[in-house]
């Protein structure tokens, strides 16, 4: 109290040798109050510091929690402490490990007790912590009151759990902690549970449009509400599954093309002119004229044959301005494309296509097992059936056509076949050949591209093939025309007919001129893969951060 | 002549009962003589065909060469003839084998005596053919005059070669043709000779303008002429070299961040607004309404940072509207992006992206040592340098300012450096620490995006880092700020300023408000990479196609 003002402090307002106005008096004591209270509340001040320099003492935890400052902004000081991985905890046992994470939930159990569940990845454990001579009270609520998914540094013991934990992914083991520091806190509330993200879409989300919120006690949250917060949707183990599972498929795609000599290239997505016939183009301002997105790679991949490339691959992004609300069409998705020449006929790289699915396949089991049975586990997906002898059943179209003319469909000789004929063709093929994979070959030449090299079999066929997972088609390829009058020829009489002399036709059909080997190729679509493989109702699910007709943020 | 016309017809016009007029007599004898020339061409050609049909008899190779014809388009008879790789001669002496190859050029040396060049890609042999009385004048006249680039099925002995052949890669062994079929001819012709595309380009190609075309006795052919024939000119060895090498890249590129624990990832490319800074960006017709392809993967990889994917990479094309027609920019170029989180400091991350690109020159050394010899052989490029010690040199700005000044250079504490001072800073690192490969760190605030970190040693610094090759940037990289309350800051600071609440950054902001790591990462311009490493004049050549703002095709 020493630093408190003059109690009456001389008012530089009185008149100098007079005796002070009533006013002046009146103001004088208003001042006085004022002074005494400034002076009360810096008095509870200071009591209420050394309260807390006297709390901090008797916090004898009070190095071992609290907030971090903002990594990066102030000058490093390394601890030079290692972190560790929660899939090493078993090597850990009794051991003091230091690991970042992040906080599914946090709970005072009571005010010495409080409990958490920590997540790295695919991997959550219990962590535990006990008021103690040696662990403050005051740790304990800190820890137990940690916000959902806020980022943490946790120094703890490993111990053995006295029984097998059945909220965390390791069972076994549980965490006793010795420090806790908040790196970055999560603002509450989230806008999106993580938790709800686990569980399965409404049973509509195969459907075209938005789902009304339904379920039992806790709704399941519509896709579009998930999609909207998608950075939160994306935590939940079962999405971060799905694209650690589309990351496999392309390096396994890439991997089985590379041994086999393929080159990975880029080609264009921006064109100087529509090609393919220019419907379903997204059309662009380049610079003071006109340009178009690559519905595909396919003029490109066929120019690099005739450039000499022998086998090129391209993984890449593929644009399609259909106003398609279907589950299983994007507007922008990921084309895992290939074109080779072949030596004597167009079974040869549809066999390299089969080999490389299968192997696909196999290494997913293999590679992703975890991924993939967390994700089929949520939505009840069967596994996916391979035949036994290895051989992918090649059916020719007609004979597809007559296995569903004998279950009832009614369906004409050279008709393309709708989304439900092919999903029961599917069904139809795996009782009889008990594979969910599988190659239709010889299709109508009238519904193919119009590069595709008629069939010396029958005129109104031609020497082209899809692909199929659990009745869905994934990959549509076909031998192409590598003569250039033929291919002229073919666009001319098509429906619609293309200009082989257009500006977006005519670089492609004379590259032909000069010697193009006979090749073959096919594009599958990567989300497709993902979705069939995972039996997944929804494509969107399986592209990051989806674009449709009526979506293109965020 | 026994199937001559009656000599004298009766005329149908002659009125009957009457003597012929003068006219019917006239027109009789019109029809005699034609008559009579008919017979006699008949005669001829029956002559001719006799003629033919033993000169047939006489062609003991008859069965040996010819056209095939169009693949595919034929009932397939498969021969069972296994087709050998070039590669693979030196196992084969004295024996016969059957292979695909293109002709890179034939000539007849004599009626008995005819040689080709034949090439299956980098390799190239040397074919001969001799007439005996086991082997036609006609089959060596055929066998000489193939079209150069047409695409051939050649059967024949390989042999010791009397002496080197300089003019074919495989110099120690030739081809004694037994059979040659053209499989598809090329036209004559040839808008572009591959052998052109061979020699290097004009020297002023590094500049900015299509070029003159100059030279020697033969004129070397400008980059314009080239790409617009680009699938002949891709054909030349040099081309096909870049290729594979970029190839390797992005293979390399994915191989150590796969072991290191990165999910491949796609991110749009269609976005529903424009983001950092919206200049630069091309616009797009997204159904009724606008959008815009993304300039990199910048804000989605940050998101999947912040949705806990931890370690994140990307290939994919990127776009920039930007008006610069040199010899180091395209419209549209392929981003190897990637971005992790780091436990303490971001030079966790630089000295990933440091192992990173120095696992890729080792390996490139290795794996495409062929391809880069060749290519640099034709430019006479020097060898990348690396530091022998492995340590790659981290230069903070501030003492590349130094170094330049020190050089006689001026410029500001804080100024971004010209691309000469880059070169000239290249220049001088080589010298002092003999890299061609370093990193600047530190880079000054104000030249970088909103989202970049401050320095905690200057406020004017950040913590960024670019990284260079032969004197130019591949790479820029930094910390990104984590927290959505500084970030919205600096973007509002920022010149020009974003808006951190517009429709193209709110959900970017927003996703720092629930717990994103700290994290950093780099950008790499994968044709940048090829060039310098292979030390190519323009970066156009390191595109299959390449865009610009002149050329938006082939």
């Amino acid at each position: 109290m020493s630093d408190a003002p003059p109690a009456a402090p001389a008012s530089s307002e009185a008149p100098q040798g007079e005796a002070p106005s009533k006013n002046a008096l009146k103001k004088a004591q208003k001042e006085k109050e004022k002074a005494e209270k400034k002076a009360a509340a810096k008095a509870r001040e200071l009591a209420d510091r050394t309260k807390k320099d006297a709390a901090d003492a008797e916090d004898v935890s009070k190095d071992s929690y609290g907030e971090l400052p903002l990594t990066g902004s102030k000058e490093f000081k390394p601890t030079g402490i290692a972190r560790v991985s929660l899939d090493d905890v078993a090597d850990n046992v009794d051991k003091e490990i230091t690991f970042r994470c992040w906080v599914e939930n946090a709970r005072v159990q009571s005010a010495k007790l409080a409990f958490l569940n920590l997540r790295q990845n695919l991997s959550t454990i219990q962590a535990v912590i006990a008021a103690s001579d040696k662990l403050s009270k005051q740790m304990v609520k800190f820890c137990g009151t940690v916000s959902t998914e806020s980022t943490i540094v946790v120094t703890g013991l490993v111990k053995e759990a006295p029984e097998p934990i059945k909220s965390a992914s390791i069972q076994d083991f549980e965490i006793h902690i010795k420090k806790l520091f908040i790196e970055v806190k999560a603002e509450v509330p989230l806008p999106l549970q993580v938790d709800d993200a686990e569980r399965p879409l409404p049973a509509e989300t195969a459907a075209e449009e938005e789902q009304k919120e339904e379920g039992g006690e806790r709704p399941l949250v519509s896709l579009n509400t998930r999609l909207n917060n998608r950075t939160l949707d994306l935590r939940a183990k079962i999405n971060q599954s799905i694209f650690v599972v589309k990351s496999g498929v392309c390096a396994i795609f890439q991997e089985f093309l590379s041994k086999k000599g393929f080159t990975l290239v880029q080609t264009p997505k921006i064109l100087g002119a529509a090609s393919e016939g220019g419907a379903n183009v997204f059309e662009l301002k380049y610079f003071d004229r006109q340009a178009y997105l690559a519905q595909s790679p396919q003029f490109y991949k066929q120019m690099l044959i005739a450039s000499r490339f022998q086998k090129v691959m391209e993984i890449g992004p593929v644009f399609r301005a259909e106003n398609s609300n279907t589950a299983r069409h994007l507007t922008e998705f990921t084309g895992l494309d290939l074109e080779m020449e072949f030596q004597e006929h167009y079974h040869e790289v549809m066999g390299v296509l089969e080999d490389l699915m299968l192997f696909i396949f196999k290494e997913l089991n293999v590679r992703y097992k975890r991924e993939t049975d967390l994700i089929r586990g949520v939505y009840h997906v069967d596994e996916f059936k391979l035949p036994e002898s290895g051989n992918v059943p090649r059916i020719p179209f007609t004979e597809g056509i007559k296995m569903l003319r004998d279950a009832g469909e009614e369906l004409g000789d050279y008709d393309d076949l709708t989304t439900p004929q092919e999903k029961h063709l599917g069904r139809l093929v795996l009782e009889k050949y008990n594979s969910d994979f599988y190659v239709l070959d010889q299709f109508p030449l009238a519904i193919r591209p119009a590069y595709t090299m008629p069939s010396p079999h029958d005129p109104k066929l031609s020497n082209s093939y899809d692909m199929f997972m659990r009745g869905q088609e994934i990959c549509s390829g076909a031998q192409r025309i590598h003569n250039s009058e033929l291919l002229s020829k073919q666009m001319r009489e098509h429906d619609p007919p293309i200009d082989p002399n257009g500006a977006g036709t005519k670089d492609y059909v004379d590259c032909f001129r000069y010697g193009c080997p006979p090749h073959a190729g096919g594009g599958f679509g990567l989300e497709r893969i993902v979705q069939f493989w995972l039996g997944l109702p929804n494509i969107r699910m399986c592209s990051l951060f989806p674009r449709d007709p009526q979506r293109v943020v965020p």
